[in-house]
């Protein structure tokens, strides 16, 4: 009950994952338990934020910027410690309590991959345990 | 094992939610696995920080107004976009280990659903994990 | 499949904690599910960040330094606000997932324990959950 996928970023970037966790659980016939969305990058993350209205999208984006600027002492050479922060502030997963076979989110509320370093091509991982005794496509 | 309980929160509001995961545990006589913790809205979160000394819940309402300020070039209409970002920045979940039928805490340690965009009403849902081969309920 | 370890801290410091994780993912013999790396103190936390570079870490804890100061007006008399404000905002805790018997970690990831109101001992939890049916140990 591992899955992963496949994203594309821009420079600095949002993107609505909402529905590959959505497809990870139809392909199970997953019912009850939690999802597990894991980013395996330093420079991006996940959020759970927003979906309506795409200001608020960028907003975050903007305030990311202006509440951490590039610092000029900082040392790596890369020069995205900007980025790496900002993984260790947002995070790098989120833990989505699953019901019945969906997840149990707000009714605004999306999941996000978080880019603070791109264009880049990343990968998400999404993982499922279930609490129920009997694999869950067997009881059907 | 989902439960759901309803909060009434201040405009910025720090509301120790701790009693609500112990009788969640109580209630299916829940012994040992994790427990999921989570906020379904946008600008509200859930964290965990001390309980002893009340200034600290005063300390960090007071730095998330300063050190994130509502910003001029917000596009976001309902002019909420601070709480938007505290809500990533502080997230909206916990995950809480259950060891013999007690949340594994530190001795300074309670769960808080904070507010950032009060007053209201809020929901929180916990979900219990069991690690227990069997339902601990019918073990007894 | 609980275990708790002890750390030693510095001032200000991120101490890689990521063979703690394997430590106890071979001692079980753990193949399939997550592990959640737990931090009981409310001056401290956990992160996922770079194990490559080093300037990565001494980035952060400037930009920590930086970015949230000490506040003349924070009313906590031991004086250690900005590092209560930091273990919320950096989190108290990681879920990783754990696939055929190793974390599933990006290549640059590491798991650090952050110190913020050192130096310190300290805790770490780690608390393992299971989806295979059965006792791991006992498929061998």
């Amino acid at each position: 009950m591992l899955y992963k996928f496949d994203i594309k970023t821009k420079e600095r970037d949002m993107v609505n994952i909402t529905k590959l966790l959505i497809k990870a659980i139809k392909n199970e016939n997953f019912q009850n338990g939690i999802a597990i969305v894991y980013c395996p990058h330093t420079t991006a993350g996940i959020t759970i934020n927003e979906n309506a209205d795409k200001a608020v999208v960028h907003d975050l984006i903007l305030a990311e910027k202006k509440f951490f600027p590039k610092l000029k002492n900082y040392l790596h050479e890369e020069g995205n410690s900007d980025a790496h922060l900002l993984s260790s502030l947002i995070g790098v997963s989120e833990t989505i309590i699953i019901n019945r076979g969906k997840p149990l989110l707000g009714i605004w509320q999306s999941i996000y991959f978080c880019e603070f370093d791109g264009p880049r091509e990343r990968k998400v991982y999404i993982k499922l345990i279930s609490e129920d005794k009997v694999n869950p496509k067997r009881t059907i």
